[in-house]
């Protein structure tokens, strides 16, 4: 099973009133600096701070009342916690959400404000899929799958879509897109959409070093695996594995994954501040960050970068700041 | 002569295809926080970095093209600097900006990357409008004010236009309307445009303790002057006094004035970065410093902030998240 382009008009309808319409941001000055024509999708300003309410709530919209009823469960560093938290909520249905216990302190305490249980493992020597698993089958809770999920996908989907109409809506057509990914799940929504109004629009996925399954899975045509143990800022973009519905979906659309330094995102999210006014979390600048490191790449084309999430503790934003200054 | 909301509404017409519309924040958690409901006008993401766009591609696009081909000239500390410098570039003709000496970094050289001539003077000992005066007549440009012109106040209440249509599409009607306020012109603007679909909106004009002038010029009647030498890290939102077209506005449609601490205005910093992932420079905000200094007055009411501008040096960002972790 796939996703369409009337999957994700589906999703965007189903989820609308809860969702909020991010702007797409670009600054003559900044476009002139950088020598492209740079478009950002500010999806750090979505409720929530991250994307991952599209693809939570157009899960839990598509779900029979029934079985939503009895309440959900997730597994999540962080920002799908909240998401589902928030869609769960919005549904007055009791969610569990099982979090690592080296979460940032933001995530968790957005994850709690939002009336979600929390239940916390240890990433290094528990499994978070065991754990979910039976929580589900002990308590009857629907889990609700971070990105291996049509509806999920989808729902991410819509983030493109609203790119795709308002690149329309400018006369602008984008050569590429620059993507972060861990499971896929956005990536493969994005990609869907928009090169459902824009066929030729070279997607790039872009992943923190040392986790580039995804780039290495596009590849070889199977998906690999990532190394255990490898650190990253980017806690939102750590799985073991990108998943099989992503997979088939990137595989016929996506071109050469990209990878990023953490002092390339460091560098990312002190330009983001400083320069487009919008606070990033590192997975979040990850995107931004691949383009700021090939602005030779991709020189005089038009880029379209997802900011997919700002949900950053203090002290890393003010590390960024002053590696930054340090410059 | 005074500014309506057919002025207001001419502007927006005018200006549409430079101006970004920037969104109107809201959310659940953070009301549920806060205990009134919020909704923050993220003008920080305006093109720019600030809503001094507005006003100043109204009071150019305005001009007759006779005039405005011989270029033009401004002071300002630097959100205006930087406003009148792009406007000037939009319509290719020269600007020449009078920039005190210790204005931040990023506004100086937002100001030159858009083109500009700067001139640089030192706030204690000269005066900026005498600069201006005599750069406007030797060279022949004209002097676009900062502040007290209905061109530039009918820009600026294309922010409140844009606030008014937003809540009238989501249904809500607000009880106030906290604004920044140093020479008056986005608060008279955004007066007029509110009151014109929300005729009881509490219109309360923020300014930095020390430079309280509009609040004590509404209290009296007249136009109060600061008294010199007093500092505010809200570099926005010094000037000697405030404007005579924006004191008439507000005369009739402002209530009392609020006042707030620079540690205040820190503390709202860091709740825009960690919290609605915004950067806001001092000024930028003091309106919603404001309120968080007065959650008991604001309780249970309908609230809209302007977050007025977001350029602001890496340095007292860090600073703002520093004060924010030890508290």
């Amino acid at each position: 099973m796939s996703v369409s382009m009337s999957d994700i008009e589906a999703a965007a309808a189903r989820i609308r009133a809860a969702v909020r319409r991010t702007p797409l941001l670009n600054d003559e000055a900044i476009d002139a600096e950088l020598g492209c024509r740079l478009f950002v999708k500010a999806e750090s300003l979505q409720a929530g701070g991250a994307f991952k309410l599209r693809g939570a709530m157009n899960a839990l919209a598509s779900l029979d009342p029934a079985t939503r009823g009895l309440g959900v469960v997730a597994f999540s560093s962080g920002n799908h916690a909240i998401a589902v938290a928030r869609a769960a909520k919005r549904f007055r249905v009791p969610a569990v959400i099982v979090m690592p216990a080296d979460a940032p302190a933001a995530k968790r305490s957005a994850t709690r404000a939002a009336g979600a249980e929390v239940v916390l493992y240890d990433r290094l020597t528990q499994s978070r899929e065991a754990i979910g698993a039976e929580i589900s089958e002990a308590r009857g809770l629907h889990l609700v799958r971070p990105f291996d999920d049509p509806d999920v996908i989808a729902g991410q989907g819509t983030c493109g879509l609203e790119i795709a109409e308002d690149l329309e809506a400018a006369g602008v057509s984008p050569d590429a897109a620059l993507v972060c990914a861990s499971g896929g799940g956005l990536c493969a929504g994005v990609a869907v959409a928009l090169q459902a109004r824009f066929p030729g629009v070279a997607i790039h996925p872009v992943e923190p070093e040392g986790h580039n399954d995804l780039a290495r899975s596009l590849a070889s045509g199977r998906i690999e695996v990532n190394p255990p143990g490898v650190r990253s800022i980017c806690d939102a973009l750590l799985v073991e594995r990108m998943g099989e519905h992503p997979f088939a979906i990137l595989q016929d659309r996506a071109r050469e994954g990209l990878t990023v330094s953490d002092a390339a995102v460091l560098r990312a999210m002190a330009f983001a501040a400083l320069r487009l006014r919008l606070v990033l979390e590192p997975g979040g600048a990850a995107a931004l960050a691949a383009l700021l490191e090939r602005r030779d790449a991709f020189a005089g084309r038009t880029v379209v970068v997802v900011a997919s999430g700002g949900n950053v503790d203090g002290e890393l934003l003010q590390r960024a700041l002053e590696a930054a200054a340090a410059a």
